[in-house]
């Protein structure tokens, strides 16, 4: 666990509803060196690997910020409106936002890689990383791992990646919310 | 300008039409030490600033790194289908997207901040990064300046900031397309 994420979402996180809210510092306004220290956390968590994957638009700054202490490219799998913009593409449905876009990575883009971890910011209920791990595996690339930054616990995402045989690491976990506000571990 | 990132255009750009596609190093698979030296000169071209700005997606990882060479937070402004999300809301049409999403600020990102300097990967037609201009100073924030990765000189982009009255920097800029391959400067 990062001490400096835990304390974070402990004095400045909030709660809407049944969400946690980080805006204040992770994926609105984020704050770099707290993400840096994530980020090294999720490296040395995950292990080596040849890439780190995520997809647009949260996903990105820890990413690169675990790429960068890996010493890797980081890739982000692009999301869009509309018809599957290629063969290897997965529909997620962002509740959050509210629509379905369709994820895309581009097959060049991968060129080179055996292994890779994926990194995000929120474990959920998984469905984005999920439908990650199974586009590159379609693409003959090897998931050794799945990061986030917050894990919610209470959502069942751990399960859903595990059933993919992939290991799943969080920076911090929320375990509930309580008198409105986040339990953090 | 930065050199390291000239050489991988005149290297690895592609042209597709009146496109100059870095995908392979830029915007989509990410070259993180090339994005980090990035970062660095944008930070010393752009001077200092209380934060950077940029909008989501391709500006995350640019502005990161410019954001971490300033030892400042990074914001990113979210962008959302549909009607107005705030009070101070742009709707910016992306050509390469095809949509016409509403970029979004929550004005407790921009707590404390005084001057920012706006980031991101591409200067084309600068409807996006003048739409940020206006919604920061509608903020009572002050823009000292906006910064690309790459500069496309035939777009129009810089005269349109300028017209802001913010200073235009770019680490690299593409004068025009020869014979299927950019010209860099």
């Amino acid at each position: 666990m990062s001490e400096l994420l835990k304390t974070a979402i402990r004095d400045h996180g909030r709660v809407e509803g049944d969400l946690v809210m980080v805006d204040g510092f992770l994926n609105h306004r984020v704050d770099v060196s707290l993400m840096t220290e994530i980020g090294r956390w999720l490296a040395a968590a995950l292990g080596p690997a040849d890439a780190v994957v995520t997809s647009e638009a949260s996903g990105i700054a820890p990413a690169f910020a675990t790429a960068e202490a890996l010493g890797v490219p980081m890739i982000f799998a692009k999301k869009r409106p509309g018809q599957p913009p290629g063969p290897i593409s997965r529909s997620v449905h962002s509740p959050t936002k509210g629509d379905t876009p369709w994820l895309h990575i581009n097959p060049r883009a991968l060129d080179g890689l055996a292994t890779v971890v994926i990194v995000d910011d929120f474990l959920s209920k998984g469905r984005t990383a999920a439908a990650l791990v199974e586009m590159l595996e379609e693409f003959g690339v090897t998931v050794i791992g799945v990061g986030f930054c917050i894990e919610k616990a209470y959502e069942g995402g751990r399960d859903l990646l595990e059933s993919l045989d992939v290991r799943v690491v969080a920076a911090a976990t929320v375990t509930g919310i309580e008198d409105g506000r986040p339990n953090v571990t």
